[in-house]
């Protein structure tokens, strides 16, 4: 266990991991903005990699206020799982409807591409004239009525099937969790029988999605220059460990302190470096 | 492909599936009441063996009505994936509360112990003196609540979780198919990472208890003298098969006639005969 | 954690696991045979319930020799996963060859049912006449060769292909382990894609055949008479636990003192006891 | 079904599958080099992207000769999934001994690093003084003796293991398949209950390898300007499409026209073309 500030001295870019490392369930933790601001004073150059698709990034930044210069970090270094979905339907899927399931901001990673247009999946209508489903939150639909409509959608009729958040749970609070998209996406492959695309970590995409965002800025940037930081091994660390960059695992969030060392040796995942959060 | 009453003459004991073999979702096919009848007076024994736990073995026989002399089968002779649930709850957990996911008339097989009581997930409260989770049937309870109650449940307390129907989907038309109570099973079971307690066929246990209820009535019952009647290939004739009994896929329900060689060709699942229906 | 000896005495019948419960890799346990007889002689029915199909029931016999009056226990008190094969190829599969993998001994199951020809699978040539394929065991072939051949056979042929021993691994010493068939034979189903037939603990199949076989000796016999006796959760106890008999973990095998609490908590299998071995 | 050379002029830049697209079994297709050259003189730049840790780039070079100026492609146009492993012990693993699995040929994915030396698991020796595993092919080892020397070593050293090729199995001939050392190392990852790092088609690792490569000789280059060529839905087609590339699915391989369409609609993986072979 070491400290992140000396840590972070390393390194060029740092890529963070949001819930569990920079807020948790009552918001961002005290001592991260100044911590950011900070870091972007030494001119480090920072992006948060979120498998979170229920908002837009612009959202996301909201989140951390930075007085009257605006967010502390611009919307465009706040790498959301849904904007790999987004990508995913500019490039391959034609023009009109897609049947998404999760809130209304979520619909925003669908409408983003300029020529698509969000229906939620009970609105679709027997017509089917839609040409992807996409799955973006666990929140903003009745699991049973439109789990049961996406399932028939899908044997129906044979088009793109997305998950944009691949996490089976997130925290609700210190005791409970909550079924995440993701593990709803993987209840409807089953049971279809059918190849889904997931996208968020650990999947390299991610990773190399915000790699290309980075060197925009720094040409040339080496991934030796990078950090990631992240509270959970088997996306966070296992992500950035097989895209080659260092990680850091930070025992602020999924991964407590006493249960560190036997989750490494259980799970095979192990971080370059642990720390207690980013706050030290 | 060859005749069922033909077929039947042979054996002296049958295991009938229900769904898609003596009923569809427009009720009991027209021509069963009079076949089951038939066979009854022929002298065979006959058994329902069905992935069924949303109602109890009498409100199962009641859809069999047989005019004055009560129903055509007795409720006995319907072995339903619901009462290996009964008998595990009787044999292996203690007196007292049991938490169900499912509709009203299938608490029943909780009751049916005469020491658990049946409280719905939702009515358990914070105080957690449940005993073990049964899960029952898909309908009858709000998906995205009481699955997050079950999880979290699960992750608190160390008791045993039951599934009392291993089916994945089931058909609600000649179109359409549902989510089943399996499938949200097999989904809460990989995120507690815990083993649960899966009840129905394939599972041998449901046909070890068909064979001992058999065997009250004609002791020393071969089971070469048993036919095991089913239209999917995975529960029916699998489990069927793997138990050592006679098997016939009907191509009334899950298996159309155009898809019986190729499924049988890609799971490797051979039934013993292949019949268009039990009416043939 | 209880004395065996005093828990035992409310049981009438025992199936007792063999390997970590009653021998290791150094043989029969000392103190075991004394134990046993000492069950015996107080009137218990005593099976040995074991994924093992590597050598003939009277070969595991054999190991527990009595003196002048022959094996500890009868041959017949020995319900090996093998004689589920043995039992399947009798009622499933026509006369003729089948293919096997493992050691000559373990051909026993194949020619046990007098109608099978047993064929080490490099011997069974082009023309693929055999009837079924089983997996027996780990050793006496050549992996690389056989699983090969295996595979290519059940690509061209759709013929019932029957694991007889479900264990993924078994130990060897105090410190190593060995891949065992159970693992080569989901290996095969996964690239197959065809459904295997599996037997062995946790199979309800192994537990209601040792329970036939015990009801032979007494008629009536009541499943809370019984005690199954092991040392690996997910085989002996989650087996037992669902078939509806009580359990005991020993810790004298797979599962170590220090570890039992940890890996019942973590896998949700929980015995009815805990005894530190069965010579306490 | 479409000609691959009108489809082809629309992309600057090509990704080929090897194995069921540019060569088969018997060795290169008659006519791929004259359509390779062809290509290469209207200035497209190719690449081959294979699952093939067997050999080094250079040998794979080798296999396309183009008489007086050498190989027809440059042995640093060759992106196989060994790199990917080459390039993860490079960034993330200590100096020193590597264990492997595979013919001697393919340790060169190992020594590339230029800092570990290549051990197979055979000569490692009980001092274990090994920083990783990586399974490299299926070829070259003893499978029973060393499958089972990796799963301890792995049960023993909490060290990563890479597996550079995800393919579980690969054609030999036009009946037969062999097991890959994908599914070697699915094998071990289950019993050893760790997490591995798999490369190779269809993780988005490789393509995002394939296009900082390409980006080198063409600055700017979009993704709308590539084409996938692969005969393997799962592999080629599924990360590409995943990637966001166009991809072309040629029937000269693992999928044979008549499976194609089945095929497509079974896994709901759906490339953008159809071609006879690359050479129509």
């Amino acid at each position: 266990v070491q400290s992140f500030s000396e840590l972070v001295r390393n390194y060029q870019v740092v890529f963070f991991d949001a819930y569990g490392v920079l807020k948790n369930s009552a918001g961002v933790l005290a001592g991260v903005p100044a911590m950011l601001e900070a870091l972007i004073a030494e001119g480090k150059d920072l992006y948060v990699v979120t498998n979170d698709a229920s908002k837009s990034p612009q959202a996301m930044a909201d989140q951390f206020p930075g007085g009257a210069n605006g967010d502390i970090l611009d919307s465009a270094r706040f790498i959301s799982s849904g904007l790999m979905a987004t990508d995913f339907l500019s490039a391959k899927v034609p023009a009109g409807k897609v049947a998404y399931l999760g809130k209304l901001s979520s619909a925003f990673y669908v409408e983003a591409t300029g020529k698509h247009q969000a229906v939620p999946i009970a609105d679709c209508g027997p017509s089917d004239d839609v040409e992807a489903l996409v799955l973006l939150d666990d929140e903003g639909f009745d699991w049973q009525r439109d789990i049961n409509l996406a399932l028939n959608l899908l044997r129906r009729k044979n088009i793109p099937a997305i998950v944009a958040n691949a996490d089976p749970t997130y925290p609700v609070d210190g005791k409970n969790v909550a079924v995440a998209v993701g593990a709803l996406g993987r209840l409807l492959e089953e049971m279809v029988g059918k190849r889904f695309i997931h996208f968020g970590k650990p999947d390299a995409y991610m990773f190399s999605f915000a790699l290309s965002k980075a060197r925009k800025q720094r040409p040339g940037l080496n991934k030796r220059e990078i950090l990631m930081v992240g509270d959970t091994l088997q996306t966070d660390i296992a992500g950035g460990n097989k895209f080659g960059v260092d990680t850091v695992l930070v025992l602020s969030g999924n991964t407590a302190a006493k249960h560190a060392a036997m989750r490494i040796e259980a799970s095979g995942i192990i971080p370059t470096f642990i720390c207690e959060s980013v706050l030290t």
